[in-house]
């Protein structure tokens, strides 16, 4: 493109996407007076992707045919796939986001101050957020119900490769939308083949409230570094299993186990293993076998390489590494607190566990280790809204402000202040 | 400076802020295992507070001293003066955080999952906290005090002009922690005389977890365009009353002249009246005569301006502008539904107040705008974290996300999400 064509391009960009978020402001501040309204949104969504199933398996259809000739990688393809049954899941998916109770108009807090003014803190909306992601299509309808349920309006800018799926999910979403009498625009796609539009939208301070980047490290680290507007990102989780002194080493290995395995390529996967040197002889050589059974390589520490069969020494750089793959670096520690300083130096504060029957052991760890979910005696892969009890999640936060790990519908309200006075005026 | 210095200059700011941060990183996790030590700072800074009175009042004089060769407002020199009384008002501050709850280690929410895991949230610290303020010296203090009592450290960023007082302050802060046994890196102030090490700052993701401005709109601007840590704002406030046809005339006369002018220069003031057409002719006509009292400067819609002798008319500006003086804009309006349009329209989302004996007005307006602080028969002047009762403020938040408007102790913490199991793993 020439100069001057792109400064074209790029001001139409500019252009359409803020057309977009004032739409979107309009439509949050028509929805303000129409809350009552969001539970026939869900019900005609559900309704309508079990009706129009056809018209989004065919849409999907000509996403994939696209794909055919871009080299989609095979797990890319399965993430792109839509069937009968997963459509289904969208719709019941719908439904239990309807189920949740609702997160707006909630009394956080309360009290009559000392000068007899009456103040409550109560949930509302953010505004109007943006969503760029690169996902499965049905992330297109979690966020439009997670939206729609929290008060908001979401402007979607999807994958290029997921184009014309979203195209046919928000026009369901609309329609649902129109139906159950609520402003349509609380739900707009952006042109996902226009690469300027995602630009444009983290630069509309005023306009968007809050940017949630969820896909791969570079989308994260450009969005990051050119948001005008609040971003929560979700990003890399270097996760750790601790096996202490005190633990049950069955149990350890079926955790490690399923941490590791259950789905490597996600953030909550194990990354890293710490094992206690007292219990290194005991665990360590089930635990290779059980790793040899599953194919996962392991990059351990000097200390653990002899009793680690076919294991390779691990780099400084593998601490730190989130491999998202069939890889696992594994360290002897001295107790638990030469693990929590490894984890406080190493870790990604995403998901971090402790395997031990000793109380105090729990506890310390618990209180030690700063990361979004600690867990005891349990996977690293709770680490979910699903899981959780949240319906469903728009993603998994990595930031420590506002929300931090899974992030429900609740997690997209802030709060407002109401005071109640009678005639009450500042004294100097 | 040549290019060459310049680039020396600023990789030694760099340096420098770099080294602080990590100190404070370090101090963070040291403080995580001694919180219990906290209550010992706050009574040893109130005594030292005392103690050293005269060597406050010395480093203040100081300051005063350069600052006469600078011309600064009568007021700005009002803002950086301390006498007795108010380094005393310091010590009493500092006791009232001392005696707020602990925002640190509230569960604030938990249940037993379907599968058996005990999940909770706990409070806990944000980490690392930029602050970077222009204001009185006072306001070290209160920074210090607000993040030791929420487990953080803080960078402080003073403006030059409070320089030695701010050395002075910061000082017996860190002795202060020094004899409370805890880590004094938790309180460190940046060279004020370089302009460089607020740019360094809010470039260093990872180290620093928050930054906080509070001054003027250029560098607040500055701080939000340059940042790549999030930023929690303390910006502009156009603040409005209302005068709705069911109000108390007394009231409401009562209420606007207080919102006004009991301190204009500030962000919660009114910057703007709307009065329901139904009670002009009863209310401007008072209204005018107690502002001419008090000699502020009317602008108004010509609806309003033939009832309000000396008024100018108001131009498009004066809706959307904060005065911080004595001005005031005046316009009529229809009723509720426009008075909401228009705060909706012009208004900053700060702090908005309604007078009205009608009980239905009065939870429209609450529900329909959507501002940090929303007021029925109350002055704007309220929103504070003072009146609130948080104890100790470190600003107003004019962001939608993590904290809206007062901000104490309370705001400065995040939540970590505890989660026991009995060696649970997930399934496909």
């Amino acid at each position: 493109m020439t100069d001057r064509a792109e400064a074209v391009f790029h001001r139409t960009a500019e252009q359409q996407v803020k057309a977009a978020a004032q739409r979107a402001r309009a439509a949050v501040s028509g929805l303000r007076a129409q809350l009552g309204r969001r539970p026939d949104f869900y019900g005609e969504l559900a309704r309508l992707l079990r009706v129009r199933r056809q018209d989004v398996l065919d849409a999907n259809r000509a996403d994939l045919a696209a794909a055919a000739s871009e080299n989609l990688s095979a797990a890319g393809r399965d993430r792109l796939s839509l069937d009968e049954r997963r459509v289904e899941a969208m719709a019941q998916m719908v439904l239990a986001v309807a189920a949740q109770p609702d997160p707006l108009g909630r009394v956080l807090e309360g009290r009559t101050l000392p000068n007899g003014m009456e103040l409550s803190k109560h949930s509302v909306p953010i505004g109007v957020i943006g969503f760029i992601y690169e996902s499965r299509p049905n992330v297109t309808v979690e966020a439009a119900c997670l939206a729609v349920k929290s008060g908001n309006a979401v402007l979607l800018k999807g994958g290029r490769e997921a184009a014309q799926s979203n195209i046919l999910l928000e026009t369901l979403c609309r329609v649902a939308l129109h139906k159950a009498g609520l402003p349509e625009d609380l739900v707009q796609l952006l042109d996902s083949a226009d690469r300027a539009s995602a630009r444009e939208l983290v630069k509309l301070t005023g306009l968007v409230d809050l940017v949630i980047p969820r896909g791969g490290k570079g989308l994260i680290a450009t969005v990051v570094s050119e948001s005008r507007v609040p971003v929560i990102k979700h990003y890399e989780g270097n996760c750790h299993v601790y096996v202490h002194a005190g633990a049950d080493l069955d149990m350890a290995l079926a955790i490690v186990d399923n941490a590791k395995t259950q789905r490597p390529g996600v953030c909550n996967a194990a990354e890293s293993l710490l094992v206690d040197r007292a219990v290194l002889k005991d665990f360590l050589p089930r635990f290779a076998q059980r790793m040899g059974e599953r194919k996962v390589e392991l990059r351990a520490c000097g200390e653990c390489l002899p009793l680690l069969p076919g294991a390779k020494p691990a780099s400084e750089e593998d601490w730190a590494a989130e491999y998202l793959d069939l890889i696992l670096s594994v360290r002897a520690v001295g107790g638990l607190e030469e693990a929590c300083h490894h984890i406080e130096r190493y870790g990604s504060h995403h998901t971090d566990a402790i395997v031990t029957r000793d109380l105090e052991a729990a506890r310390l760890f618990t209180e030690l280790v700063d990361s979004a979910v600690v867990l005891v005696n349990a996977s690293t892969r709770f680490n979910d809204g699903g899981q959780f009890g949240l319906g469903a999640e728009i993603g998994i936060s990595t930031v420590r402000l506002h929300a931090r790990g899974p992030m429900g519908a609740g997690e997209l309200t802030t709060y407002k202040w109401i005071a109640y006075g009678r005639g009450h005026v500042r004294a100097e």
